[in-house]
Formats: C-alpha cells, sequence, structure tokens
C-alpha cells in the first residue's frame, strides 16, 4: 500500500544544541520509499548517520543559541506485510533465540522487565502458547490502563504505568514490551507514521518475536496495523524518539500526516490478530 | 601481560530456567584468548551466541527444575592497551560521532541521563574539554560516593545513586556514565576479570568515547587501570550481566580469580589519567 | 487476654548518634500494662517522649561512637477487642470522617495513593460496601504477593510492592493502607507484638476506618487478630519503626518474644473477617 | 500587618466526589482573621473539620457529577511575627526535642529524608551550628535549582528534585524539609497567600525547628517572609494541599490575590536572615 506521509517540527533553540532527528521512514524489504524530501529551516549543515544496530537513520543537526528550527519531512512511501496463520505458532512454546534477538530480553530504559518478572507470572504464566501470552498482555493492557493524552511525560516507564494505570501510545508500548520481556519473550518498541490515527501524530506499538519473526502487536487499538509504516525500531523510547535533543531546546509546535495514496484498504485490526499474525518487517 | 582468570558460579534452580552466562574473556585485537576451559555441572547441552550489538559471548543454558547448577570458566589471556598523549585529546571539544557509538548517548536501564541534564550541565559544564570534563566526573564520583559492599541491589540505578551516595563498582560506573551521556558524551559499561582487585570479583567500570576512541575510567580506583580482561561491554549492567536469569532460579555461591602470569607488571592507576588517557579496546 | 511480651536490640553505634526507640506496648483502654521492664546497656540517660498525633510511646537515646547498645524490653500486657457484626456494617457505604481521621486519608511516605486511584478504583471500586471494599483489598494481596523474607528493606514501597508483588508483613501492610487511601477509606499502620508468629519477630499489619472504628486487617494471615499487642499506629513505618536512628548505627541483633499466659486463647483469624469485624483499640 | 487574601478556584466534577479543601488563613496567636467569606458555587453542604494534629481548617465537599464547582475565599487577616537574635541562636548546636516535634523528623510522602543522609551528611554535616546548617541548605537550593513553573507535577517529590534540579516553591519546599530532617532538624511544609508574589499565587516554604521554635525558610526568595499569611503546616504538601480531591474532577481555573491593607510595609526578606531569625507562629 502507498502512503504520503509528512511531519514538521519546530523549536526554539536557546542555548547551543546538538538535536538527533528521527522522522525518516526506514528503507526496508518491504518498505519502499518512492520519494522522499527534508528540509531545515533556516539552512544548517546536516549528517545522516545509522544507528548501528538498527536501520534507524538518525539526522544529526548542531544549531546556535536563538534559532527558531523547523523541520520538515515529506515521503511516498509504498509498505507490505506479512500474513501468518496461527496455527504455524501453535506449537512455539519455546523461545527461538539468535544473537541479534538477545538485547531484547534485556530491561532497558523505560521497559524496566527486571522488576515485573512476579508479576507478569502470577497473570500470564499460566498460558502455554507464547502468542497467546502476547495477545493475553496486549488485551490486559487495553482493558485496564487509561489513554489519556498528556497524563505521562518523557520520563515515564513501564515501572509507573503498571501501578498509575494511565498513558498514551508510547506507554502502551512499554508496557507491553516490559511484559514480554519478563516472560522471557523478546519484543522491540516499533515507532513510525500511522494511517487513520486521530489526531493525526506519530504513533507507537511494539513487536514480540515469536516462531523466528518480529509480530506486530499495538495495545491501544488506534489505528489499523496495515497502516503502519515505520520510522524506527528500539529497545524502547530511549532509541527511537522523534528528536533526542542535548542542550537547552524548547518544543514549540508539530504536525504529522499519513494519507492513502492507494485504493481499497482493507483494514487490519487487533481483533484479526486472534485468527492470524502480522509480520511488519520482511526479512 | 598474560593473566590466568577464572570463576566458578553456582546456582540452585528451582522451576525450568533460561541463563544467558556472561563470564568468556572477550576476542579481541589487544585481548587474545590463549587457552580456555568452560564445563557446566551436571552436563547440559550449551549454546554459544554473539550478540548483535557487542562481542559479547553470551552462553545460553536450558536448565530444569531441581538443578543444583556449577558453572566453571579458566582462560589464559593476553591483553594490551594504548596511551593516548594528553596533549592529543586537548582539541577535542567537540563530540565526533559515528552511527555505531548514537546509542551509547541515550539512557538506558540504569543510566537514566534524561533525568540528570540540569545537574551535569551545573556541575561539570562549565569544563570545556571534554577528556577533562570525565576526569572531573570520575573524581566527584570517587570523592562523594561511599563504597559499600551490600548497599544496593540489581535494581540500584543512577537516579538511585546520584541521592543515595552509596554503591558497588557497578554503581559507579552507572553513574559515571549517566554523567557523561547527560554532557552528551557517549559512554558504555565494561565489565571484565581485574588484577589485584580485593577481595577478588568480577568489576565493573566504564568507557568514554573521547577522540574518537573509547578511553578507560574507573571511579572507584581499586585495580590497574592495565590489569583489567574484558568480558563485555554494553549500555549497561543490564546488557552486560553476568547471569540474565529467566526463571526462579537463587544464588548460591561464587569465586573469582585473577593471576598475572608474566612478570614486571607496572600499574596504570586512576593517577596517571592526569597525564595520559588509555584505550583498552584497540581497534 | 495476657501476654507476656518482650524484645532485645543491640546494635554497633558508630558516630554519635540520636536513636527513637519504639518497643514499648502502649497504655490504652482494652490494653493495659500489668507490669513492664526496660533496660539500656550500658546505661545511657533517656527520655521518654510520646507523639503528638498517636500514643506511641517513643524513647530517646543519645549514643556516643564506639557503643554496642543493647536495649531489653519486657512486659505483662492484658488486651481485650470489641467484635462487631457484619449487618452493622452493611449499609455503611459512606465515609464518616471526623477531623483527627483526615490525615489517615492523605498519602505517606510509604503508601503513595496518590498514584494508585486508577488502580484501586478499577480494581475495587465496583465493590459498594465499604467492609467489603477492605476485605477484598486484603484478598488479593494475600492471593498475588509473594511473602519472601529479605526481599525487601527499610526503603521499600507500596509503590514498589504493587509491581514487585513480593515483600514482608510491612510491606503487605502499607500496600493494603495505600489501596484503601486510594478508595477514600482511611487507613492506618498497626505494629506490635505477635502471638504464634512464626519465626517470632515484631508485626506489622493495618487497621480502615469504617464505620466510625477502627478495624482490624492482616493481608499475611500470618497471627491471630487477637493476638496482637498494640506498639504503634501511625500513617505508615515512618511514623512507627521499632528504631528511627539518626546516625552512623549498625544493626547487629535482635530477638523477639510474644507468650500466652491466659489459658483458653480461640484464635480469630482473617477467615472470621467474613462474618464478623474485629476493632482492636476501644476507644 | 492587615492583608486582604482571596482566592477563587472552579473544577469539573466528573464522577460523584469528596474534596477537601483547605484555603483558609488559620486562626493562631499572631493571625487573627478580622473577617472572612466563603462561598462555593452551586450551594452544597458543606462541613468545616480541623484535622487532628494542625490547626489545619478543612472544608468538606461532597459533589455530585456534571457540576461546575466554583469555590470563593476572602478575609483579612492581621499578621505579626517574631525576630529572634542570631546570638540567641548561637549555641543550640542540639535539637532540642518534644513529643510534638518528632513527627516532623519522619520522612513523609514528599520528603524522603530517609534516603538523603549521605548525601546531607556530607554537603551539610561539617557545619556545626543549626541555624547556619539550614540556612546552607536554603542557599544551595536557591543556587542550584531551578525554578521553573510547569517543570514538576503533583507526583514530584524531593527525591526527584535533588537529582532533577528544577522544581517549582513546593518543590523547593520539600527538598529543603528533606535535607533538614536527614540531619535530624525537624522541619515543616508552610502553606499560605503571599505578598508581593508575582505572578500571585498560593505560596509553599517550610519552617525548621532550632531553638524549640519553628523558624521560616524560604528558598525561592520570592516574596518576603513578613508577608506570608498562613493557610497550613503539615508534614508536606500531602497534609496541606489546597484541594484533595477524591474522585474524577478537573481543575478548571484558579485566581490568587493579596493585598497589603496596612502602609508601610518594610520587606523582611531572605537576606535578613543572616543576621536574625524569624518565627511566624508565635506560640
Amino acid at each position: 500500500m502507498k502512503f504520503r506521509v509528512s511531519s514538521e517540527l519546530a523549536y526554539n533553540v536557546n542555548s547551543p544544541s546538538t538535536l538527533l532527528v528521527n522522522v525518516h521512514a526506514q528503507r526496508l524489504p518491504g518498505q519502499t520509499i518512492i520519494e522522499e524530501t527534508f528540509k531545515i529551516d533556516p539552512y544548517i549543515r546536516i549528517e545522516e548517520l545509522t544507528a548501528a544496530d538498527f536501520e534507524t537513520r538518525f539526522i544529526r543537526l548542531e544549531v546556535d543559541a536563538g534559532t527558531l528550527l523547523k523541520i520538515y519531512y515529506q515521503a511516498v512511501v509504498d509498505t507490505s506485510y506479512k500474513v501468518i496463520d496461527r496455527a504455524q505458532l501453535e506449537d512455539v512454546s519455546l523461545m527461538q533465540l539468535d544473537g541479534e534477538v538477545i538485547p531484547f530480553l534485556f530491561p532497558s530504559r523505560y521497559c524496566q522487565s527486571d522488576k515485573l518478572g512476579r508479576l507478569a507470572y502470577k497473570m500470564f504464566g499460566h498460558i502455554n502458547n507464547v502468542y497467546e501470552k502476547v495477545l493475553a498482555i496486549v488485551d490486559w493492557i487495553y482493558e485496564n490502563i487509561e489513554y489519556a493524552s498528556g497524563s505521562t511525560n518523557s520520563h515515564t516507564s513501564a515501572y509507573d504505568t503498571i501501578s498509575e494505570w494511565t498513558g498514551v501510545c508510547r506507554d502502551f508500548a512499554h508496557l507491553g514490551i516490559a511484559l514480554c520481556r519478563a516472560l522471557t519473550i523478546p519484543a522491540r518498541y516499533f515507532t513510525g507514521y500511522a494511517y487513520q490515527l486521530n489526531p493525526p501524530d506519530f504513533h507507537a506499538c511494539f513487536e514480540a518475536y515469536i516462531g523466528g519473526q518480529w509480530l506486530i502487536f499495538d495495545a491501544t487499538r488506534l489505528a489499523p496495523l496495515n497502516g503502519l509504516i515505520k520510522i524506527a525500531n528500539g529497545r524502547d523510547a530511549a532509541d527511537a524518539s522523534i528528536a533526542s535533543i542535548f542542550g537547552n531546546v524548547s518544543f514549540n509546535a508539530m504536525t504529522v500526516d499519513c494519507q492513502l495514496i492507494d485504493k481499497d484498504f482493507v483494514s487490519i485490526t487487533h481483533q484479526d490478530l486472534y485468527t492470524k499474525a502480522i509480520a511488519l518487517t520482511v526479512v
């Protein structure tokens, strides 16, 4: 499916600062960038970097104090996804692990799985099938955590969300990841553009590694799973934030958009996951 | 310098469990494994995995309930290091960044640099030279944080240590890393065997990325910097713990040893860092 | 019922220190001190203080560095309790509040009820009757939190326990209190000697203010409710710790004992609370 | 000095809720209420309660869902204060403790003094005189913590502020209290109306118990110390918040005002505390 995605960010830069901006759609098998524009206003020399362990595309900016910085990105992206029959996942009761996946078992800044072992085991440990276990986690989050815009901030972590029971997409994703890892299921953060997300914004959800592939889950149920355009994966939002800011910079404004170019879009939603699993990253 | 290192770990495994054991010295340019033995008692099929983003060598064990598990490692390792003149680092006032280094700027499980920006900037921001900045951080930690065995646990993070002012080598390293990252200096955790560490144990310190190389720092001052044999690097102890345990496993006993095989060892200590920097990883 | 209670505490005092010791059984309507001995070794001038808002009896000690301090307490105490018919509590669906009770609605050091509102409301908000609500809280804690000696420390709070799902009597009490307050039910910490507690130790549980009286609850189910001899009430353990220590003092050893003097003790346990409520403090 | 104080609060009440409102100036020796008006719109039966351990005047409201609640308070208050010569405090190097003061030594919800002992002792332990110790704490806070409106929320505690180095008056007060208690100096929260505070708002600072009296300190330096009209004392903001809310209530708007009625006001500011101490509560 082809989508036109765009984002505009504006910041007031109050001291000489470094920004690592991460708004580009990834180039991936299964996610083709057909066209792309990136602009900075005022003009600043930029540097594109790719982080070691993911395909994440960072733009590095060194900005002077007193700058009103604007960042524009626009792209046309063609995405695909893979449907996996539930039957194929029936007997996947054992972790299938390769070296690349190991770090996604470890606790991270916003996903303190080391602290949630007993809770996760008591709540979900009785479910044998790994895929069902993750579905149960995602359903529990959806049913119990209140989605409330503005209820959390950039320091909020899964350890907060498991007791405060409120958050936004980022918090829902962090809690899902933390509970998976606590049950020895590798899980990673996913951030991207999302079709039909209302109000339009960047979106976050997560992927769990089951049966040798990364399957997508979204505990918010706010956007179709086949309307996601990947910006980044990471251990959590620390690896995949839209902008990592080093310096005194204040956020000013943001607009995000995601339009369908193709026709005949048939949503795949959380309900579909009860019968078939979805892998976005076709490796 | 040649060292003979060894470790023995014993665990009571109370439920079917997975362990990722990480006691092997790394194979590196500048760190040669001359001989090596690894044994598990009782005999269990093991799998050696290498994590994606580091050279860390994990041994994966699936262990049945009711096992008294013993793990033995022994190796002869030849290490070297590189001395960098302070003069070479004088003008390194700007971050030199490549893609591989980016994740070491981000906050991690035990190094919440995102919360320590103001404190770090007020305390160390006035120092222009990056190398001096890191020395000042390491000196401040040494002078203010009380080294107290047993004062912290595996959940303790830099965010605790910055206010509780006590910890062990792991906590000293986490705080150093967090303060560096808060000042836009990439920093990573280092764990290994350490010559002359008393009592003998695994040791932890950290490396900061300055002038295009990883320089070693140890805020505990408990072991010579040229007596370190690397087991792992990582963002923090979450990536580099001796054993990551998934299941109900209780720790039983541990012995660690590090003997010099060569003669004529001349210690390089923290004091030497005022005149010359040390890089352990010769890339 | 008459009980003989005793405790011995030993500390190494490493710097000039102040201790507020709180091991005396309270003098109360319904709890009569028949005889009592308190000794300090070495002899130090002591001061008995009673805190403003409770009947708690503090002994204040100023101790020199280098002291091996021993504290002995022994008493014979006669206790009674009041049984309240469940029927009497049926229609108590509204908070009955007087000024003295207000502070027990507020969050405190170890009972961060301000953070647990959504969780408490979603889990227990559907129960209309206040007494049943508290019973449901206490049952949930008993069924889900693992009682594990040594799993927590003196900094552990309800905010930790609600996610880590492990703790000791103190943690069970803190979580019960926090959940009650989050639901606008005044609740306070209770600490004392406990008959048939095994191994013998000081015990902690909590009281909730329902229908104009303080009713006792113990989520640990470790001791009969009519075998409790009150040392202190408080907002949480911060008000009612056995010893509040200001200075460098290390804990050395402790013994606690509680023997029945009367005969024909009939235990009242948690199970009995389903049919009748128990008030220990007869005001 | 006579002041006219007023406040208006507006809330949207979304579920049946209980509010404990605390905006009344206290009636105290040294603080006389000359006239006073309190109104609720729409008209609701209210109840005035006085908390057990302080003179705090709570208004309790039970409000139905769907109410747009407005609360008006206005009063003319005559205040006085006591000046204590620094010389009188010179030899006060020992805690003077009576039972009423003991709870103000304990850690509380937002003042985790139990975690800050080492830091407090290393930073301020070398100062012998208790009054100077508190001045040094207050000066350190002023010089290092950034006053930034909106940087914190109602869950923020001294444990956060000691590492995040930002906050508002409430956070400055909590940190001062926590550091005092960590050094065995009783300290309590103070909230009230403040003359010349800009922008007008409720204000918070703290009192330390030195030489048998409660002395006022304000680490923000935002208002004259003799322009404070007391609403409440407490262990921290948990005891003394303007409104404790139980239910789903959203804050709508607030105005606060404090006008001088008398003439010839001579400010007493933090600078004056270097030569003389100020007690607001004349007991």
